[in-house]
């Protein structure tokens, strides 16, 4: 790989150079990258907005995340928010700060994995910002997408005897952390290190490319249902259910033998002597949808590939309460992923 | 001020402080802070989303810049970017990076800022993310607005023989940074020293405390004007400038003596020992609208207050160029703010 400063382009050469090649497929999109603003145009559905900020040495760690990975997950989980709202996304915004130690084919690197997930997601690259940075690189998106008139759901429309459901399965993206990180430790010093990943492969994937759960939200909208409330995984089960029962003034009850967890995931728990359990309802990371269905809809989310009911929501007074594999019965509680946290 | 560690309230029980007293306004703003996404309609509008990304060290001296005002600016710059697009700014999402030596009360001073500038123009804070932060303050904030199908301006419709119009006066933000930093320089290691800026209110607040051309853009909206082309100033007056020929494909005469600038921006360079000029043409963050109109359009501009013409588009062959006092042609160049230089 050449290694060209980026002092020589400076921002509008770099600008230009990341931007040439950007080419957009929505309707929506009247004008992309160029001007003080994009335009956009949605006359006929409700616009979603969301924002992510990732930051280096708090987000990721570039020992073991390649710039290309890091471009489709910064780009992926910024997709998922909006799927999570049942929409679709259709936009984003790219901000970067970028140290001195970058080059400019790092940075086209990070842009090739945006593009991909655009591309794959068919979403349009409309504009950013691109400035230096004393602190490491610095990555803010945000995304736009719609949804028809009166298909939002919010996480406040969870209600008494509403279903829980959760697509794919949970802790794996956790886990491959903890993996990454157990790897970059032995690594340390050592050349031509080969890290251990064989028989782990699943872990890693979902936690360096982890993919937005489309399939789930089209599914479901094509079999006429229209979850109650949803959000997505992104800090943990418990804290993504503790807002929804928050918000819809309602209890849940969860079943510990329900919660979906990928074999690797276990059996890396195992091997890091972890609470299994733990990892699954708190891990982060997984960007799964976690949404409510009305009872009647059991038989038919029950058949639909890659979703699990694993519970059901209560009258608030009841709390929220997961029952484990021996029928007891414990709070629920957020220990998610906090960065701000003690 | 009492002072209370973030790490007390946790990332949501910080959000929650935050916008506990956000309303809003805006007909537009559907669903704010508190889900996956914030929710907009615009069924009758094009959309605008503009975005900006302020690192501290790099974009901001916490030496000399409240917290309070830096909010303010931070907010006005995005809403300067969607009246530059002759439209009007109606929502913006907040992303805040936050280092361990930043208090809730801190951030609670930056969004009082914030907050102030979004009352006085009319806009919705509805969402964000709000994280940790080895690198001291991170703040990236999306604006979205609206404008009339058919109304919104770009860089490229300035024509042969269109005026080249400027509102307000030129510089002196840029004179008021080096006022702050010459004080800060003379401040090292001082006990109660007292910065000396009598006389020198309006570079201070210039920089400190821009506000965006609302005002300017309604003015020519009441005429019937549209512009052909138009941006904010930013990066310095050349370099936008430079911008809009290239994108229009046209050329410029520009009058150094039509220049606006404010008496106290020329004290400050005579006291410099620095070129007026250069600091008029390539000092940066004005936030002054740069706008090009057709000719038959002169003497309704030349009549509106604060609106100065400075110049004439050209044939993209004549190149551009500022004419000087005593007639000569000299090239324009860009010698903007630009981060990424070298």
């Amino acid at each position: 790989m050449s290694s060209t400063e980026i002092s020589t382009l400076g921002e509008f050469g770099l600008i230009d150079r990341l931007t040439k090649e950007l080419t957009t497929v929505n309707a929506s999109t009247l004008r992309s990258v160029g001007d003080d603003a994009a335009v956009l145009s949605y006359p006929d559905t409700d616009v979603l907005v969301s924002t992510d900020l990732l930051l280096e040495g708090v987000h990721f760690d570039l020992t073991y995340v390649p710039l290309r990975h890091l471009g489709y997950k910064a780009a992926v989980v910024n997709f998922s928010d909006i799927y999570a709202m049942n929409g679709r996304p259709r936009q984003i915004t790219v901000s970067l700060g970028i140290s001195k130690r970058f080059t400019v084919e790092h940075i086209e690197e990070l842009y090739v994995g945006m593009r991909l997930a655009c591309q794959i997601y068919g979403v349009d690259i409309v504009g950013g910002d691109t400035t230096a940075s004393r602190q490491g690189l610095v990555i803010s998106i945000t995304c736009v997408g719609d949804a028809p008139r009166d298909n939002v759901v919010y996480r406040d429309g969870a209600r008494d005897t509403d279903l829980i459901c959760v697509s794919g399965d949970l802790g794996a993206a956790y886990m491959g952390l903890q993996l990454l990180e157990r790897e970059k430790v032995a690594s340390a010093g050592q050349k031509d290190f080969m890290p251990k990943f064989a028989g782990k492969e699943y872990l890693i994937e979902r936690q360096l490319k982890p993919e937005a759960r489309r399939d789930i939200v089209e599914q479901l909208a094509a079999a006429g249902i229209k979850p109650t409330a949803m959000m997505d995984v992104s800090d943990g089960l418990s804290s993504e259910l503790l807002h929804i029962c928050h918000d819809s003034k309602v209890g849940c009850r969860v079943y510990e033998d329900r919660i979906p967890i990928d074999y690797q995931t276990a059996v890396m728990a195992e091997e890091l002597n972890m609470n299994l359990l733990t990892a699954a309802l708190n891990g982060g990371e997984d960007y799964e949808l976690l949404f409510t269905v009305p009872l009647h809809c059991h038989d038919a989310v029950s058949k639909m590939p890659g979703i699990k009911v694993i519970g059901h929501i209560t009258r608030e007074e009841l709390g929220c309460a997961l029952i484990t594999a021996d029928g007891n019965e414990i709070p629920l509680r957020a220990q998610g992923f906090n960065h701000l946290a003690q």
